[in-house]
C-alpha cells in the first residue's frame, strides 16, 4: 500500500508535517506514548522511570554562530527538559552522536564537554553513549529519571475550569530568533537560544503541590504547546493577555518595538522550555499562596475552557490564535514574523 | 586547547579513529561506561536496568538492495543485541529517527512497521520516540533492559586460564559482505546483514550458568571484539582454528573458495551479533555439559592468555590476528579481503 496525494503522487514527509506523521507511526507502533514528552517504565513500587530523546542537529537547530561548547550543552539541555515537564530528576544520560569524518577532534571535544557541563550542572551525567559517522553534526540525547508516582505530571488530566499557567516567561525563543534573523545582538541570541534553563527544580516544586492536572514544556512554542494539550484533553484554552501582567520575556518588549513585531507574536516561537500547566480551579488560589510562599517564578495566564480551540483575550476583545509554531518536515511552518 | 597532529594541522576525526575517539570523550565524561555495551542503572534491589544506544544510517549500514523493512527491523535488532550481551531482556525501546523531507511517506511507515515487528519478536515494544528533518534516514534506536544483578555479564571480568566461547557460528556478516562485493545472492546477502538475530534467550540462558567471566557482541567482528575484551581485561587470546570444529557460518566455505578468501579471513568481519563470552577455567567442563543438556548453540574456540595480544593457532602453528575490523571515521579500516 502507498500513499497518495489527490493528484496521485506518491506523499512525501514534506506533504505531511511532523505531528501528521508521529501520529501515523503511533498507530504502528500502537502507542500513543510517542506524543508524549517521556516514556513511563513502571519499574519499581513507588517511582516511574522516565525516558525521552530529542536529537540536535547543527543544520537545522544551531545557529551559525554557536560555539561547540553551547552545541553540547543545549543538546543536553533539551533532554532534560521533557523530565523537567514530568515533575521528575535525571538519574544519566547518553548520547549517540553523528559527526562528518572531517570534523576537528577539538570541536567534538568542546560539544562533549558542554554534554557533561550542562549534565554536571543538573545533578546528573553521562553514563553511556554511541558515536558514528554522519552527514551533520548530530546529536541524539537520552534522559533517564524518576519521579514519585504520585508526583507524575502527565499532559492528559486537564479540564475546563482549571487554571493555566506557565514558569519563567515567554518570548525569549522569539526574542532570539528575531535578533537573529535582523542580524544584531547574534552572540547574545545565540546565548539565549542555546544556554536554556531546564526547569528540573522548579517543575518539582509545583509538582509537590499536588495541584497540577496537565503539563508539558514549550519547546515548540506556548501555542503549539497549547494546542497539543487542548487536543489531548478535549479542550480549549483562553490566553489571558494582561499588559503589565502576561510574563513577557524582559527584552520581548523592546525587540518587539525596534523590528514592529506584535507582542502577541511571540506566544508562536519555540525555544522558551518552560512548563506550562493547568491546576484546578478550586484550589488554585490555594497553590498561588505556595508559590508566593516559595517564591516560585510561576505565573497564570489563562484558563481551560469547554470550547475547542486555543483564543487570546486581550483589551476585552477574543482573538483566535492560530495553531501555528515550529513544525519539521512542514512546508507550511513559517511563523507570523517571517511573513512580514 | 587544540589537537594537532605532527605536521601542525588541526587533527579531523578521520585521523584519529572511533576507539580512540571514544576513549578521549571517555575522559571528558569522567565514564569508562560509553565503551560498554550498556550503561548501568541501579535502580531497584535484584535487578538493574540496562540502557544502550546504536544508531543505523542508511548511507553507512544499509545495502541499496534492502528493503525499507529491513532498515527498521535491522535499527531495532542491533540494540537488543547489545542487551543480550549483558544477559539482559528488553523491557522497552526508544527511536529518534531523522528523515530528509523529500523521504516517501510509505518508506518511513515501512521502516517503523520493521521496528515495530521486531520489538514484537523479541517480546518488547516501541514505547516512545522523536522524528525530525536530517540529511540522511538515521534511526537512532534506544533499548532499555532488565537484568538480575547475579546474572550480570560484564565486559570486565576475564582471567587467563579462561575458556574462549562463541555462540552460533562466525562469519555470517562476512559472508554476506563478501557476495554483496561481488554482486551475487545480493537478496540472501541483505536478509544475511540485516535479518539478524539477537541472541537474548541463548545470552540469559548461558548467563544463568553463573560461570560466565566477561562476554561483549560480535557486532564489529570476532577479531576486534577479542582485541577490546584483551585491552580492558589485560588479557590475551589464543583463538583456537580446528578444521572441522571451528563455528563456521555455514555458507562461509562455499563463499571462500568461490571468492578466494581464506576462511579465517571471516573473523575480521562484523555483522555477526554473536556473544563471544569466557567462562572460569575450573568450571568449563561442567559449563559445556550444561550447554549440551540444553542443547545451546555454543562452541569453545580458544583460551585466555597471560600474553598481551590476540593469536591464531591452526595447524599447530601460532600466527598474530591483527587488530582489524571495521571502525568509523578511520582512513584504515580496510578489511583484509578489500585489499585483494
Amino acid at each position: 500500500m502507498c500513499f497518495y496525494d489527490a493528484d496521485g503522487e506518491t506523499l512525501q514527509l514534506r506533504d505531511v508535517g511532523e505531528r501528521s506523521i508521529i501520529k501515523k507511526l503511533g498507530e504502528i507502533i500502537g502507542t500513543d506514548a510517542i506524543a508524549d514528552d517521556c516514556a513511563l517504565l513502571d519499574i519499581g513500587k513507588s517511582y516511574f522511570v522516565l525516558l525521552t530523546t530529542d536529537t540536535v542537529s547543527k543544520r537545522t537547530h544551531i545557529p551559525d554562530g554557536a560555539t561547540p561548547w553551547q552545541i553540547g550543552y543545549y543538546a543536553c539541555a533539551v533532554n532534560l527538559s521533557d523530565i523537567a515537564a514530568k515533575g521528575g530528576f535525571p538519574v544519566g544520560l547518553l548520547f549517540a552522536t553523528s559527526y562528518p569524518p572531517d570534523s576537528e577532534l577539538e570541536v567534538v571535544l568542546e560539544i562533549t564537554r558542554g554534554l557533561a557541563d550542562c549534565a554536571n550542572i543538573y545533578g546528573t551525567s553521562v553514563i553511556g553513549g554511541d558515536t558514528k559517522e554522519g552527514c551533520d553534526i548530530t546529536i541524539t540525547g537520552i534522559a533517564v529519571g524518576k519521579v514519585k508516582k504520585t508526583m507524575l505530571m502527565r499532559r492528559k488530566g486537564a479540564m475546563p475550569g482549571d487554571v493555566l499557567y506557565t514558569t519563567g516567561t515567554v518570548g525569549r525563543g522569539g526574542t532570539a530568533m528575531v535578533k537573529l534573523l535582523n542580524n544584531t545582538d547574534t552572540q547574545i541570541a545565540t546565548r539565549e537560544l542555546l544556554e536554556i534553563e531546564p526547569r528540573i527544580t522548579l517543575a518539582r516544586q509545583i509538582a509537590r503541590t499536588g495541584c497540577v492536572t496537565s503539563a508539558m514544556d514549550t519547546s515548540d512554542g506556548l501555542a503549539s504547546a497549547l494546542y497539543q494539550l487542548a487536543e489531548i484533553n478535549d479542550v480549549g484554552f483562553q490566553v489571558e493577555w494582561e499588559e503589565n501582567n502576561f510574563p513577557l520575556y524582559k527584552d520581548a518588549v523592546r525587540v518587539s518595538r525596534a523590528f514592529n513585531i506584535p507582542l502577541t507574536d511571540f506566544i508562536f516561537y519555540g525555544g522558551d522550555y518552560e512548563v506550562v500547566f493547568t491546576v484546578r480551579g478550586e484550589v488554585h488560589q490555594e497553590f498561588e499562596k505556595k508559590c508566593r510562599r516559595l517564591h516560585l517564578p510561576v505565573t497564570r495566564i489563562g484558563t481551560v475552557t469547554n470550547k475547542k480551540g486555543v483564543v487570546l483575550l486581550k483589551d476585552g476583545r477574543i482573538s483566535s490564535i492560530p495553531n501555528s509554531g515550529y513544525e519539521h518536515f512542514s512546508a507550511t511552518h513559517t511563523l507570523p514574523v517571517l511573513k512580514k
